[in-house]
C-alpha cells in the first residue's frame, strides 16, 4: 500500500486528451487516496473484500493507457487505485494446445518476451502495446494491429480467472462449447465492473519468421474500400491491412511515410499512374513464414490489380512497422506546439462504411480531419479519426473544446449506425452513449451482473453503466 | 392458438433417447397445455406479456430437435409451447458486407434456399440441419459439420433481437466492437431463458461450387489426433476433419462407410501397409473453388505424410456427404430392434484429449462405445461418443438404464475437464452439473441476467440454471 504523492499522481489519469492535459498542467482533477499493489489473487480478494465493506471504490490499474477515462479515479468517494503489476509473468504453457496462461498484470513486451524462447508469440500488438497489460486488454476488448492475422483479443482468450466482491469466475481454457453462454464474453469487455482478471489463459501461435508490408496507391476511397473488402472477404492470409483516406494519405506523404526525402518525386510519379488528389495509402501485411509471407502478398498483388493501384513498394511499410508504437507520444510534441490532437475509431458492416465516414466528416467541419480504415473482418471494419485544433491558454478551456468536437462526433457517429467504439472500450467518457449502443435491455442485463457480483457497487462503478457526462470534470483550484 | 391433442402431442419431447422411448411408448411425461404460433415479434411480446401476467410458463420451440431436454414442458405449472415457425424467411440482404437477416423461425434448408440464388451460403449444418431453426442453433450455440471451414454459430452471428418480459434486445450487426461486453454472446447459449430470439442477422458466404472429402486410415489414435492438430495449427484451409477412434473405425468399416463391397479387401490390404487393429479412420473435406479445394486437400496429404497415413480415396467421403442427415433417424430402426443408443459430446485442449476419452470409456465399460473427434480448433476439439445398451421391456427401466449411463458417463467427462457441451447445450438434463461448468459466480451472474429479463420466471425456467435431475422424468400413469 503506498500513500506517496508521486505514486497518487501516477496513477491519477489514464491516457485520453483531457488526461493528458491535466497531467501537463500539474492539476489532475482527482486522484486515488492510495495505491495498492496485491502479490496474488488471494491478496487482490482480500482488498476488495475491505473496500466492499468500507465503501472505498476501487479502480484496477494495468498498464494506466486508458483513453476512455477507464481508470480515472470518480470524485467524491475514497478511492484505492488497485496496480496489478505484481501480478506478472507466464504461469503456465501448454506448449501442445498453443495455451499460455499469464498474471493480468503482464505488459506487451514481458509477455512476448516469455513467449519468444518457446518460438511463439501472442501476435497482439495495441498501440499501447509497450505499457498495457494483457488484463487490460482482455477487460477493455483491444485490438492488435495484426488482429487481421492473429485475431482481436476476444478471440484469443482461452480462458480467465476474475475475482469480484460477490463471486469468483473460474473459465478454464475450452476450444469450444455450447454449455449456456460464453461467460469469457462477459469478462471480455466489463471494464472491472464485474471483477478483477487476475489470470488468463491466451491461444498463441508460431512466431513468424519475418513481417513485410507493402505499400500501395487506390485512385480514390470507394476503390480503396472496395479492395480492401475484396481481399478480407477472399480471404487472403494477411495479416494487417490499413487504408489512409485522401486527407491522412496526404500527411502521410507530406510527412515521408514513403520514404524520406524522394516523396515529392514519388507524388509526382504517382500523379502521372492516375493517382490524383483523391488518392488513398494501402498497407497490406503478412506475418509468417517467409515463403508464406511471399505467397500471401502476391495473392493480394493479383486481387489488387483490377482497382488500378500504384505500388509503393516495402520502404513505407518498414517504415510504419519501426514507428507503430511511436504515434501515441508524438501527442505530446504537438501539444508542446500549441497543438491538441485526439482519435476517435468505430466499426460498422461494409456498406455502411461510406455513410459512417461522411457522416463523422461532416460532424467535425472546422478541424482537420484524418481517417483509415483498419482491422478488416469478412462483414465490415473499423474506422480510425484523427483531429486537431488549438490549445487554449488555460487547460479548462482546452478541455472544454475538445468536449465538444467530442460530443459532436460521437454523436455522428452513434446516430450512422457505426458503434461506440472498436478498440478503445466504453471508459467513463463513452458511457453516456453506452444506452444507444445496447438499448434499456441491455443496460439492464449489464447492471443486474454488476449488481450480483459486486453488492457493494465499489468496483469502477463510474465506467460503463453510469451514464453521467465526464468529458469536462472540473480540475481542482490552482 | 391450438389445444388439438395432435398438436400437444408433436409439442411434448425433442428428441433426447429418453423422448424418443416416451414418445414411441406414446406416454410423454408432460405435454404443453397450448401450441402458441405468434406472426411477429409484436405476438411474441404479447404472448410473453400475457404468460408471465398469468405465471404460464413458455417453452420456445424451433425445430423441436433438442436432446437435451430444452424444448420439454416441466411438470406441474401451466406450460404454452411457443411455436416459432411463423417467425420465418429472409426479412433483408446485404450482399456487400454479406450480412443475411432472417426469421429465427427459419429452417435449415428454407435458409440455404433462399441464400442460394444470391450464390451464397450459411455454410452451418448441424446434424438436425432439416429440422433445426437458425434461432434454435443459436441459443444452443450450435456447430456445423463444417464448422472448421465456416466457423461455429457463435461466429457466424452478426444481430440479433430477442424479446423478453422484462426488456427487449436489439443487437445491430457488427463486425467487432469494444463497446462493454458482446450481448450477442448473451443470447448465444441463452436457451430460452432470457428471451425468445425473433430474428437474426448472420455472415453468410460464398456458395462452394465443390465439396470432397478425402477418406486416411491412420496407423493409431495417438497419431490421428497428432494429423489433425497439425492440419487445423498449421490452417490448412479446411472445412471438415473427423476422426474415428479404432472402434468407430471398425464399426465404419463394417458397415461398408469405405464404400460398400470391397470394404474387406480394402482392410486386408490396409493392413498390408501396417494399419492395424488400432487403425484410425480420418475424414478430411474441403468446400470452395474446385482449384482452391483441390489445393487444400494437396496441402493436407502433404502434412500428414509424416504420420504413415494410408489413403482411401474419395469414395467414402462421398457415401459420408449423401449420409450426413440421415445418422440420427438410425435411432429409431435400432430401438425397434431393440437397441437403445445416445450420443454424449464435449471439447478441451489437444494436450487433455487422450485423458478425457480414457475417462469417458472407463465410465462406461459395460457398453459398445463409438468416439470420434470433430469441429478441431487451433487450441483443442471436440470428441463425439456414442453408445448401446440393449432396450428393457418398459420404458421405465429403458430410461433408467440410460440414466445410469448419462450419469456416469457426464460425471467421467466434465471431471476430466470437457466442456459440458460442444454442441448440443445444457437443456434440463446437462443442467445438475452446470454449476461445474461455471461455477458459483458464474451460475449467480446468469441466474440475475435471467431475473432481470424475465422477472416472473416463465421463459424456460426448468434449463440450464435449474439443478434438478430430470433425467428420469415419470411418464403418465397407463
Amino acid at each position: 500500500v503506498s500513500v506517496a504523492a508521486g505514486d497518487r499522481f501516477v496513477h491519477a489519469r489514464g491516457r485520453s486528451l483531457p488526461d493528458l492535459v491535466w497531467l501537463r498542467a500539474g492539476r489532475p482533477p482527482t486522484a486515488p487516496d492510495a495505491v495498492v499493489r496485491p502479490a496474488g489473487p488471494g491478496e487482490v480478494e482480500a482488498v476488495l473484500a475491505a473496500c466492499s465493506a468500507a465503501g472505498v471504490v476501487v479502480v484496477p490499474w494495468g498498464g494506466g493507457t486508458s483513453v476512455t477515462g477507464g481508470v480515472n479515479p470518480p470524485a467524491g468517494p475514497p478511492v484505492v487505485s488497485l496496480d496489478l503489476e505484481r501480478l506478472s509473468g507466464l504461469a503456465r504453457l501448454d506448449p501442445v494446445s498453443r495455451l499460455a496462461t499469464f498474471g493480468a498484470g503482464t505488459r506487451g513486451p514481458a509477455l512476448e518476451a516469455a513467449l519468444a524462447p518457446h518460438g511463439l508469440t501472442l501476435g497482439h500488438f495495441p498501440q499501447s502495446w509497450e505499457l498495457s497489460t494483457l488484463g487490460g486488454w482482455i477487460v477493455t476488448r483491444s485490438s492488435g494491429q495484426e488482429s487481421l492475422g492473429f485475431g482481436r483479443i476476444d478471440d484469443l482468450l482461452a480462458g480467465a480467472t476474475a475475482v469480484a466482491p460477490g463471486g469468483r469466475l473460474e473459465l478454464p481454457p475450452l476450444p469450444g462449447s455450447a454449455a449456456g453462454p460464453d461467460l469469457r464474453r462477459l469478462v471480455l469487455g466489463s471494464e472491472g465492473r464485474f471483477g478483477v482478471v487476475t489470470e488468463a489463459t491466451v491461444r498463441v501461435a508460431p512466431r513468424p519468421a519475418v513481417r513485410e508490408v507493402e505499400a500501395w496507391l487506390l485512385p480514390d476511397w470507394g476503390r480503396g474500400l472496395a479492395a480492401c473488402r475484396e481481399l478480407v472477404q477472399e480471404r487472403a492470409p494477411l495479416a494487417l491491412l490499413r487504408l489512409a483516406d485522401p486527407v491522412e494519405t496526404e500527411v502521410a506523404l507530406a510527412v515521408g511515410l514513403t520514404g524520406h526525402a524522394w516523396a515529392p518525386a514519388a507524388r509526382a510519379w504517382l500523379r502521372l499512374r492516375g493517382a490524383g488528389g483523391g488518392a488513398c495509402l494501402l498497407l497490406v501485411g503478412a506475418a509468417g513464414r517467409e515463403a508464406a509471407v511471399e505467397d500471401a502478398l502476391a495473392a493480394a498483388r493479383s486481387l489488387l490489380r483490377r482497382h488500378r493501384p500504384a505500388r509503393l513498394g516495402r520502404g513505407p511499410g518498414r517504415r510504419w512497422l519501426a514507428d507503430r508504437f511511436r504515434h501515441p507520444y508524438l501527442r505530446d510534441g504537438l501539444l508542446d506546439l500549441g497543438l491538441a490532437t485526439d482519435t476517435l475509431e468505430t466499426a460498422a458492416p461494409w456498406a455502411d462504411l461510406p455513410r459512417l465516414h461522411g457522416a463523422v466528416a461532416a460532424a467535425l467541419p472546422e478541424v482537420p480531419l484524418l481517417c483509415h480504415l483498419s482491422h478488416p473482418y469478412p462483414d465490415g471494419a473499423s474506422l480510425y479519426f484523427t483531429f486537431f485544433f488549438p490549445c487554449a491558454a488555460e487547460p479548462e478551456a482546452t478541455v472544454a473544446a475538445w468536449a465538444r468536437l467530442k460530443r459532436s462526433a460521437t454523436e455522428a457517429l452513434v446516430a450512422a449506425g457505426g458503434t461506440l467504439s472498436h478498440h478503445h472500450g466504453v471508459g467513463s467518457l463513452h458511457a453516456p452513449w453506452y444506452p444507444r449502443e445496447v438499448g434499456e435491455g441491455g443496460v439492464r442485463a449489464m447492471a443486474a451482473v454488476a449488481r450480483e457480483l459486486d453488492p457493494a457497487g465499489v468496483l469502477n462503478p463510474h465506467v460503463l453503466l453510469d451514464p453521467a457526462d465526464r468529458l469536462e470534470e472540473p480540475g481542482p483550484p490552482r
